[in-house]
């Protein structure tokens, strides 16, 4: 059952994710002529051959009016002509009866297989299919005309919104060359220009005598004029006729064919055939490897959508090299299959030198070579939209912090400090960091810190911007100590327990803040019960009787003066505070500092732009609208939320607090010039303290910085250029050191916003088999669109005059949706979710799968147990030193290692560099050894790594 | 390859839904000896053998520590132990390898088979396997000796909160009779108590020099101690032992025999297989029926879920019946599988006697002879719970209802009329009508016109109870005539069509009334703006100088007064205008009307409600929390929303408008008795007129108990004591005419509320596989659960002074959300849906499959066209004629006949009577004809028809 070559094909290096079948055309403008997809391809051989698109053209309406029709093809999964309907059913796997596979074996024996036929057109292809068989000349006839008859083809138009597709027309049928409606049919457009096309013709005929099976493979692909959907050169040619058969035997007989002919190793062996032998032993390999779902457990007419992910054609033939060659499957399967959720190899860049800022001169020596190519690689159309994108996330980033920080310093900083540090520092970083994708934020972890810093400063009476400026520039010299001494290698010690810790650290904040400053609103704008004793409020002038007969008169029309008056009041008017004053007078009375509805409103406003922020974000994954509209509402959801509440805003046009914007281009705290004097009102000794707070929040940028670097320069990014952790952190450095001197805020890599900026510059093939997801070939690695959004964000400053119609509790709603989003996007709270799931209902987790549910309970306790602790700390005088905490999770992560196995925490975690080491000696051996199949997990473990961390809450 | 005693099996009549699987063993008090689904079971055959369990021992530990682990089970579907984990697999579809059926064929020929094996322990059975083998005496001693070595059974405990289960003890292995553990296995529960157990036994034995394969079937099912995880009788013994295969060859071997073992017919076959033959046969047969899914396009390690539906043995052996008799699929299966959608078979209820009140005097007769078993038929503690949550719903939809009469009739009506009528007229049909499950209620269609009544009686000055009562008495005399003439036959014409289009305009009424009342709330409690004049109000004093300073003296302490004082006023306060008022003051001042912060306050109830309403009734279908809560929280959505409002409501304390409730029991109507004089202020001519609007009332008390009617008496709910639909409107006349006279609500059959009775006097089968939806067994119709309810209803009189604690905004919210729901639940909002989804994203709907897309999206656009058309209607004076116009959607049905062809109609609608005749005649032939596979279409046609019409919007 063994095919020649095949062993090359077995002996190909292990890899993983490449289909055999993807269609990719499109290697744009690729830098990397060694990248690893191409390698692969060419070592499996499968992808050199062309892809093959097949359809089924079938005979029906026998005996009165009989005709072809084309009702199914497959690319990779099967699609269905509803003939009804008239549409292409939904690409879906394709499922057969066994006995189908059975028949048409038997047919191929009994029938004619013509390998290499040197047919040049469909009429030369037709007479050898006939010539051979011993048919009487009159059927002969009969046949070949049939055989030449043009079938129905169902292509469908383009249309939005989708108001059907037109029916099939008839045109009288002509010549052997492909027809116009075959030239634009869209298929067209999906297939690769290289594509050779497979028919199967196969149909009930009811004068045959017996049944007559063809298959034939052209030594030279030809067009073969209106047979087949598209106009691409055939390969394959496999013809099914016969008398009437019980059921649909001719359609299942030839769906089977088709199907076949649809499997890549299928597809390898028959292109290599070379005689009925090898034909057969492919079509006996096939059925080695099939699925067999057991009937009357399976409804065989149920359409099973096509998987996420496919069954790589690597692991296949693994499995098979396994059993040909007697492997004890379970000893292998753990250290592969392992490579999903287990240990990653760490990057090259995360490599010690040795030597003192030995990994930042290889960091420069490294990107200066990219550095011309950094430019040259943006000239594409897609930088455009990636630049808008990521301007309007960031300016509205800009704003939402701005805002925070105002009210976090009480307006030490603001908006316009947040706008042009963003700019500088961004725009800095974009020309000289080594990942020029991140962007540049002020993040949660630094925000909370600032606030902490404030509030210390505060109560100690410390002039606040030049004591900053101090932890600044202390925060400057330890990470050039960390960078000097090659630190961020310690970056694989937080493994995802601290990530997720940090990150619900924040988001908690983030969520607890959101909720407190909108009951802080409550307190400010009261809500006025009855009983209240709030509802009055005059408006009295000084003088009691020259302003008023004079007023009395001038002011007749006025309908509160005439109420004064008929009131008997002499002296005072029912004028609103605001215009009282204006008139000279006084408010008095216990209703003046009320603004009533002010404080419901404010929470229709917060909650507003909560749900529609998040609304919008799911509107990606709906099936409503054409995937554009998608698009932007989703990538666009804090923009249009923030929009949606200026307008119900503006709509009631009620005073609602609004974001403080200076008027002019001056720093928010008055009376300070745009440089930090270097001591204020502080005493000289204050210079060297600020070194303890700067210790604190050297680690927090420490880890902030380096677990978001590590999640952007993952290997599934396919990143060419390298990554460059040490000059990072020495570019933060610096910029620390900058806002520090000139009052703004401070910035670091920012997890969401650069992963957007990386997605929204994806390459992918553009071509792709229906069903197929697009495969992904890379990032455009380049300084100009970041360096772009940072320069309009400079320019965004001259917005200032319209923020100040940005209400305060929509900005709110956007920070709750951070912190909100943010929380669901880690593992932990899944597993906390866990807790209050009945097993039965519990999702099919791999980590279910292989570690005890009390096991995986105790873990999540151990997590609420540290973020309790964590957040005790927080809420203690002692709040500043909660970095020190974040790093104790290190510890407590270390710690784990007495209570569990290096297995769970495998699954529950991430390993740490000596558990790697020490499980790699070891081997997975001891748990494996009963029972583990892991050959049985499914290949959702082989999907790529998605970064669920979003560590900096922005 | 064909069985003897098949053709009995295949000759079993037609009938669906009859899983060979069933494990029914509570038939429960049936007084239907006769039932259906017992019928079928018998007929089928398959039944009658007691349900299988099967189990799969794995020998692992080779070579060093062999123990028998217990690594997977089937019922209806597979199980596997997930070893590192501790825990059982979710149930999902068996997979197979192909090989592995293939090996597990050779080795039963090369093995040995004993069928009806004496052995009456395991020890017995054992010597008999091992001795017939082969085997030298040594290798037969260590064999025994492993095979009688106790297994590892991981027995799941039951605990909740799911904190893990405790792994599997090690006792020490002593006799032959089940362990304790075994005893108290949870699985044991789920397992009817005739069931059996098969158990394989599988893996590798490094010392057996050749595969050793053993087939036994016992004659007397006997308990084999502790070979298996539940201590029943054992049938079937597999053993798969051998040398070092490639990969997990005797796992897989093992498994592909369970799942042989698992399949209804095999088990059918190897019951009754006398030979090896019989056997081979029927794995042959087996294989013939089989499902394949292709390498390479789908991961065979996936998991697939169990189906919703299962494909019925049935279709199954009536397919193999077909494929046997050569019969020609294409013409069967139209008539057959277009059951799901199309024409349904009438009511044997709804044929004419052609007599005078012939369908009345019928009904009596079929109700009396039920009579006694309909109060015997309730003792059963099911009837407790139901009777609690119906009263709920009952109570929450008079108040609801009540509350909504009172805002539309201006107090005409109001909470105590909704309550006194709904116990009246409930308790009253319970104990009279045709269908007593049935639950009456004020329904949307009835509130709507009586609103709508109520403003043209206003509108022309008219005494509005007195009319209503001639009203009331002229529907009794219509509908009396309508039952007479037993007319109710003709609700076969009112279609999907016209159901649809009746319960989206009351939904949309609904909607758009619940929406304008909130606005209306806004009107009333204005919001207040900035430069809005609505600030002040004093407290005037009638007597400037008297009360003044007598009242400054006695209440000093008062702040406003002492405001006042400092003031300078002499004759004023700033008391609130309601204390002013208790003062002998006068409020003065354009603030003295205004009521702040309640509009916003309102809307945040208004949405609350409706949120947490929905969002309660989701609950149902989220994985957290065990069954029972999340059947709690949906199932009292509303009450609790209403609840969570007035909770909210009561913490705020401010002044919401809230629901009027008559403080003693008198009609809410000041001045009148109970009974309503037949004159009042009318003239005496209006007792005639009023026979026009009582003939549109009639139209939709008519169209919407009829309609209901029907979804209640579906076939699918299996009610065995027949329907009466002349009996129901009989009774729904008579008590129209008595609540017109006490001046209450009109009642009819209510779809929700009764469907939600009849769902919770379900009866299913109790033990049911894993994975395994529990069958459906009938109702327990009875009498005395309805009439409870109702006796509860009216003794919730009392309830009223709790009642005026509910805000009026939380029964708005109530009645958005039973708008909303009723409307999502119409297919006709998701054809509209389909509108706006891209071709690629639409849902693989059988209709799609079926009907062109642009015709479909026609029938939606003439469905909105008419739907537009009754909404503007309904926008006019003349909205009172709304039932007329609802009646002609019936015609604007029969014009749709000259559109579409009948097909599209069987998909998009159903068929009125005469198509449902031309239909028959002609036959599906002309559309058939080509490639119209419905043999195709999956199984989702079978499943039962859901009740997707909520006619009544309650």
């Amino acid at each position: 059952m063994k095919l020649q070559g095949q062993e090359e094909y077995e002996a190909s290096s292990a890899h993983e994710n490449v289909s055999a079948g993807e269609l990719e055309s499109d290697h744009g403008p690729s830098h990397s002529p060694g990248s690893s997809s191409e390698t692969d391809s060419r070592e499996l051989g499968v992808c050199t051959d062309p892809p093959l698109f097949i359809q089924l053209n079938e005979l029906l309406g026998w005996p009165e009016a009989l005709e072809w029709r084309e009702t199914g093809r497959w690319m990779l999964f099967e699609e269905k002509l509803e003939v009804d309907a008239g549409r292409w059913s939904a690409p879906h796997v394709p499922t057969l009866a066994l006995p189908s596979l059975q028949h048409l074996r038997s047919l191929l024996v009994k029938g004619l297989v013509l390998l290499d036929c040197p047919a040049r057109n469909l009429l030369e292809l037709v007479e050898q299919v006939i010539r051979v068989e011993s048919l009487s000349p009159e059927l002969r006839g009969q046949l070949q005309a049939l055989l030449l008859q043009r079938p129905q083809h169902h292509i469908q138009t383009r249309t939005w919104p989708c108001w059907g597709s037109t029916p099939p027309k008839k045109v009288p049928h002509n010549e052997n060359v492909p027809l116009k409606e075959q030239h634009q049919n869209p298929l067209r457009q999906k297939l690769p220009p290289e594509a050779e096309v497979a028919t199967v013709l196969a149909g009930e005929l009811g004068f045959l005598p017996q049944p007559l099976g063809a298959f034939v493979r052209l030594r030279d692909p030809v067009v073969l004029g209106t047979l087949t959907e598209v106009p691409l050169p055939s390969r394959f040619f496999c013809l099914l006729l016969g008398p009437a058969m019980p059921g649909r035997g001719y359609h299942e007989m030839g769906r089977a064919a088709a199907v076949l002919l649809s499997d890549p190793q299928f597809q390898w062996s028959v292109r290599r055939a070379s005689n009925l032998h090898d034909l057969l032993a492919a079509l006996d390999a096939f059925l080695e490897e099939v699925t067999v779902l057991p009937p009357g457990r399976w409804d065989p007419t149920a359409r099973i959508l096509p998987p996420k992910c496919l069954s790589s054609q690597h692991k296949r033939s693994l499995s098979r090299k396994r059993e040909v060659e007697g492997f004890s499957t379970r000893r292998m399967a753990g250290a592969e299959d392992r490579r999903g959720p287990g240990p990653q190899v760490p990057c090259p860049e995360l490599q010690r030198t040795g030597r003192l800022f030995g990994g930042l001169v290889q960091d420069v020596n490294r990107k200066a070579s990219w550095y011309t190519t950094d430019f040259l690689d943006a000239l594409h159309p897609q930088c455009f939209s990636a630049v808008l994108y990521i301007y309007l996330a960031t300016v509205t980033n800009a704003i939402t912090f701005g805002g925070l920080l105002g009210d976090a310093t009480d307006g030490a900083q603001g908006v316009l400090e947040s706008f042009l540090g963003t700019a500088v520092a961004g725009a800095a970083f974009c020309l000289l960091a080594g990942q020029p994708l991140t962007i540049l934020s002020s993040t949660g972890p630094v925000l909370v810190f600032e606030r902490l810093l404030f509030s210390f400063s505060r109560d100690h009476n410390l002039d606040y911007l030049p004591f900053r400026l101090w932890v600044g520039i202390w925060v400057a010299t330890f990470c050039l100590v960390l960078v000097a001494t090659e630190a961020s290698v310690l970056v694989r010690y937080f493994t995802r327990f601290t990530e997720e810790g940090f990150c619900a650290l924040i988001s908690f904040i983030f969520i607890y803040d959101a909720l407190g400053k909108m009951v802080n609103l409550t307190h400010a704008y009261p809500i006025q019960r009855p009983g209240f004793p709030g509802y009055g409020c005059f408006c009295q002038y000084p003088d009691p009787q020259g302003n008023e007969s004079q007023w009395a008169t001038t002011k007749q029309k006025n309908r509160d003066d005439i109420l004064s008056m008929d009131l008997g009041l002499v002296n005072a008017s029912l004028l609103p505070p605001s215009e009282c004053t204006q008139q000279g007078g006084q408010p008095r009375g216990p209703g003046c500092h009320t603004v009533p509805d002010i404080a419901f409103f404010s929470l229709l406003l917060f909650l507003t732009s909560f749900f529609f922020a998040t609304a919008f974000k799911h509107v990606k994954t709906s099936s409503f609208f054409p995937s554009v509209v998608r698009k932007v509402l989703s990538d666009f959801s804090s923009v249009l939320a923030i929009l949606l509440g200026c307008g119900l805003d503006a709509f009631l046009g009620l005073a609602t607090p609004k974001l403080t914007v200076p008027t002019e281009f001056k720093p928010t705290l008055p009376g300070r010039g745009w440089l930090v004097s270097p001591f204020g009102a502080n005493p000289w000794w204050l210079s060297v303290a600020a070194a303890l707070p700067a210790l604190l929040l050297t680690i927090l940028i420490f880890m902030d910085q380096q677990i978001t670097a590590v999640i952007l320069n993952r290997a599934e990014y396919k990143l060419q250029k390298g990554a460059g952790f040490h000059l990072d952190l020495f570019c933060v450095a610096v910029l620390i050191l900058l806002t520090s001197a000139l009052g703004l805020p401070w910035y670091v890599s920012a997890t969401v916003i650069s992963l957007a900026h990386m997605d929204s510059l994806r390459r992918e093939s553009r071509v792709c088999a229906p069903g197929e997801a697009p495969s992904f070939l890379g990032i455009r690695e380049q300084r100009l669109t970041g360096l772009v959004v940072f320069i309009l964000t400079g320019f965004s400053i001259f917005l200032a005059p319209v923020l100040k119609f940005i209400p305060m509790p929509v900005l709110y709603g956007i920070f709750l949706y951070m912190g909100v989003a943010a929380l669901s996007s880690i593992q932990f709270v899944k597993r906390v979710q866990l807790l209050l799931m009945p097993a039965k209902h519990q999702p099919d987790l791999m980590l279910l799968r292989h570690v005890p549910l009390n096991r995986v309970h105790l873990f999540t306790a151990i997590q609420l147990v540290c973020l309790g602790l964590l957040w005790i700390i927080k809420s203690t005088p002692a709040a500043i030193i909660f970095p020190l905490m974040l790093l104790g999770l290190v510890g407590v992560r270390k710690a784990l290692e007495w209570f569990f196995s290096p297995q769970e925490l495998l699954w529950l975690d991430e390993l740490m560099p000596e558990e790697e080491r020490s499980i790699s000696e070891k081997g997975l051996e001891p748990e494996q050894s009963f029972g583990g199949d892991e050959s049985q997990d499914s290949e959702l473990m082989y999907q790529p790594k998605v970064p669920e961390i979003n560590i900096s809450v922005n």
